[in-house]
């Protein structure tokens, strides 16, 4: 339950030099500039001079709230994680309350909104590749949260719920695969809201496209 | 269908150095490391130096069979989407042979086969974001592809095959991003063929994991 670590710190933010013609603003919309910046540029392309010509600050008054650009990616990568992990605690997936069918559809349907209401910092995870210590450890709870869900997709295979005729393997992969790909398309605003497109999502993977 | 250019050109190629102790290559073998190379580190970062580094020849030998890493790009790319396009034609998406959805099927299947036969060249393409004329012309190219593949959802939808309750635009991109998600996991030489796995992802895609 770590996804709102940004939230609760959140602290006043003034321009480092003490001009008040802007409105403040908080750590959360700091890192809001820093994560869109990240998906734009890339981490390694991004300095805290880009961050803090975009906020229209100083580097020192940065510096002031943030330790660096490391801190800002390990926050960011910790609201996505926090708020995945957060589903799968949700859904009883630990212990065991309900069939792991119902458990599956609750995660896949958690999922699809996480990725819509955090769609860059779930972009930003998507991107990665495990370069230093705070990535390394963000693609090491990345892996744990899908283990977690490929259990899942045993499970309900196991009591019956799902074809047997599909390996839950790669069953779980082609469902990663589907949803993971949102934050490729999706634009918040859109004719579908992140409800309608939770439930798309869900009954394509559970039921399929043919008509019946 | 382009996808054979650089087989049907593939000329020897010899060691710039003039040594023969290493079997001489092909254009093949050039534009399979060219595009190892671009995945890995990024087509902006790779130099016609490094690929010759890599290669164990000159980039003055290099030069005598591309004219630049340019050349090497337009082919890899041209090879992925002219192998797509390839099983769109023989669909018979154009003549409208059949009914819709199994020309649905015919072209995901076939998809499937070409993303596991070229998985580095597939890969190469998906990750083209479109900063020259090259990676342009390609994206072109790919939303072509996709656009005619969401035609033959719509026709599909239209006839009655595919459930009416489904959108076709977002089944079509759920659809794409499932197949694209396999180059992120796939590789081969596992227990599942490409035969296997095409029919494990149409399998899902049409009738999804729920048993029945």
């Amino acid at each position: 339950m770590t996804g709102n670590t940004a939230a609760a710190d959140a602290a006043t933010f003034r321009k480092g030099n003490g001009r008040t013609d802007r409105a403040p603003y908080d750590l959360d919309a700091v890192l809001d500039l820093a994560v869109a910046t990240f998906n734009e540029r890339g981490y390694e392309a991004t300095s805290i001079s880009v961050l803090a010509e975009r906020l229209g600050t100083s580097k020192s008054a940065l510096y002031y709230h943030v330790s660096g650009k490391e801190e800002l990616l390990q926050r960011a990568l910790d609201r996505a994680l926090g708020e995945l992990e957060a589903v799968l605690e949700a859904s009883g997936a630990d212990d065991h309350r309900g069939d792991a069918a119902d458990r599956l559809e609750f995660v896949l349907r958690g999922a699809v909104r996480v990725l819509v209401a955090e769609l860059p910092y779930v972009t930003l995870l998507l991107r990665v590749r495990g370069n230093t210590d705070i990535e390394r450890d963000a693609l090491r709870r990345r892996r744990e949260f899908d283990h977690r869900v490929s259990q899942l997709v045993e499970a309900a295979h196991a009591e019956g719920s799902l074809r047997a005729d599909l390996d839950p393997g790669t069953t779980s992969r082609l469902l990663f695969g589907m949803i993971n790909s949102i934050v490729e398309w999706y634009r918040p605003g859109g004719p579908m809201d992140a409800a309608a497109l939770a439930d798309a999502t869900v009954s394509v993977a559970l039921d399929g496209l043919r008509a019946r």
